[in-house]
């Protein structure tokens, strides 16, 4: 068994990072966190009330709307990267426990000369349709404008940012100091339909996208569209895949381009039930984002989190491993594998979790357990290719 | 007298806008305003409260640091960026009364083969030294920490954009729908140096950077740099000027580099005091940046602004006008042309706002007056150049 780096390599390559080392020092930000994202005071002054006030965005999926948008001409597929840059914010809050007095505010950067305003009006109506979507799920979302920039000098494309505030009564927070050993790992699955979901979800968030397109995307693309590649990558490594966007893959069951593109699932809906029914026994919700499956290692005080079965890998992450010839360890490290969304709970409380996601059309099962660590916290996971501790 | 379109054209050519019609009328956002931010309901249910969550940033001012940054050596250009994307937002908000709870959180976008993690722990440092030099003039905000995305397939360099929240009393908010005929409006100077800035300010904003740079600095750096430049914009237009950023110029008492990069000044602490002495005959609080002098437009009902007597124009924006061959007309609609905020108050309280903004460093006068319009409101801006009607 061999300690990996959460520093990926592939991925770095590219010009990303999972793990942020590098900028997590220069600010000083580093250590263990107590809640999944950092509250402060509330702006009313009630010492009862905690306050997020939260940025996050698409990413470079946008890049992914943009080449379907010129390969079909359609400015739809811009659509959905407003619920990308909405759940992108809402989950890492939800997983702290603010589902409640949610305000958003968005930010777009565009180069007006290759992203129409019909692209602007399509991403404006997409935030409009997610909010509507989760407040049919009980979750209201005040939309407080945004501000879009014409910034051609600066964005190649397009980047859609957003922020989002909540006020949280402090006794709702989820604080992971509680995970204990003998807690169990239920994961939540990025596949399938949820109930709130009009199409199967790929299983993708908004993060590893950079990996992602690089390794299935073709150089064809990439010299069509220059302006979706970081000129200084060279060729080996930038669009070196097979695909077009408009490729169907079998193995995806649609495009690789619909695969990336798949909006990222809010498990916001799911959590606020969670919350509702099984608070007193949640130590912890993980948004397995940026660092994937290896996340939970911020969280918690000196455990090791061994997770042992975990759901099948999707097909999406089995072809980027196959046509980047990822290491697996370091997949595990940048996507989510399966579940995007865990929660460690004691055992009794198992089985009412796993039923609670299932009436929102979301699989759950038990991915691994807690046990008690030897200072630094640990993750490890065995998967069929091998046993991954970092 | 000509009457202009406020959609600037030389600064649309280089894929820009001032007015924003474009996405304005595609999200279905257009007519007069009543604050100068738009308030949302109290998060905290409190309905003598309104809430703001306001997006902006430093803009393409990014660029200029980043040049600075490759023909110095020296990563502390980028330093004062934290403060024009700081405050962008907080004078937008102060404009609307709003000065309390101010709670921050940044979101920085970078191309990390070109962006070292010293440019960000710069950025981040700027942020804290902006925060405490507000806190020192009375003015607290809390940080909330941000998000930091390597996202080199979408940004050439690097974004720095951030967003405020504000807790205002509905009763502190200014309501521009008290603006009378009769009023006058007192323009604060753009430039000088206030008595919490360090060095004189040239006077730019984070607005209008891409005309600025585009006519002002040469094609050597673009050739030397391309990263900073759109590839789709013609060299006919794009860094088209004469200077490197590292050419001292007479008229500006400082490199062309330093003045472009001139930290936006904040009025914040004026406002603050001006409200507080002042709040009952302060009809309107303008902060002049994208649309310049015409953007008072959009507030008010039924008047005429007419401005008659405004500061000089500041020395960069003569080097502007001239090198880019500017229509001056177009001048007055992108850039602040000498002062960032005004203020529409009846001539009893004029007198004791411009003593007011004396004892923060800040020259103020009367720059015009408001007269009863004809429907739709009209500015009209008298200048060395010629009268301009917007």
């Amino acid at each position: 068994m061999s300690k990996n780096s959460s520093e990926s390599s592939a991925y770095a390559a590219l010009g990303a990072s999972s793990a942020k080392g590098g900028v997590l020092a220069a600010v000083g930000e580093t250590g263990p966190a107590r809640y999944f994202a950092s509250p402060v005071d509330d702006p009313a002054g009630d010492p009862n009330y905690a306050f997020f006030l939260h940025a996050d965005g698409a990413g470079t999926k946008s890049i992914v709307a943009y080449l379907l948008y010129k390969e079909t001409g359609d400015p739809k597929w811009f659509r959905s990267l407003a619920t990308d840059s909405l759940v992108m914010n809402l989950d890492d809050i939800a997983c702290s426990g603010g589902i409640s007095s949610l305000i958003l505010s968005n930010t777009i950067g565009r180069n007006r000369s290759l992203i129409p305003d019909q692209a602007i009006a399509e991403i404006i109506g997409g935030y409009r349709d997610c909010v509507g979507m989760l407040e049919s799920e009980g979750i209201s979302i005040r939309m407080s404008g945004g501000e879009t920039a014409d910034v051609g000098d600066l964005v190649r494309t397009l980047i859609v940012d957003s922020t989002l505030s909540a006020r949280v009564p402090r006794d709702h927070l989820v604080d992971t100091t509680h995970v204990t050993a003998g807690d169990l790992i239920v994961g939540f699955s990025s596949t399938g339909t949820a109930r709130f979901e009009r199409e199967p979800n790929s299983s993708v968030g908004s993060n590893g996208l950079t990996l992602a397109r690089n390794v299935l995307l073709s150089r064809k693309l990439a010299s069509a569209y220059p302006e979706v590649c970081d000129p200084s990558l060279s060729h080996e490594i930038a669009y070196r895949g097979p695909f077009s966007v408009t490729d169907y893959h079998e193995s995806l069951g649609m495009t690789v381009g619909e695969a990336l593109l798949s909006p990222t699932r809010t498990y916001a809906p799911l959590i606020k039930q969670l919350l509702g029914e099984l608070k007193k026994h949640i130590h912890a919700l993980i948004h397995c984002t940026g660092g994937g499956q290896v996340k939970i290692k911020r969280f918690g005080r000196n455990v090791r989190y061994r997770k042992e079965n975990l759901f099948p890998v999707p097909p999406l992450f089995s072809l980027i491993q196959k046509h980047g010839e990822v290491p697996w360890n370091e997949m595990y490290s940048v996507f989510n594998m399966g579940h995007r969304l865990e929660a460690c709970i004691p055992a009794g409380a198992a089985n009412e979790a796993i039923s609670c996601a299932k009436q929102f059309g979301i699989a759950a099962q038990v991915i691994g357990q807690v046990t008690s660590g030897d200072g630094e916290n640990e993750v490890s996971i065995s998967t069929p290719h091998g046993v991954f501790t970092y």
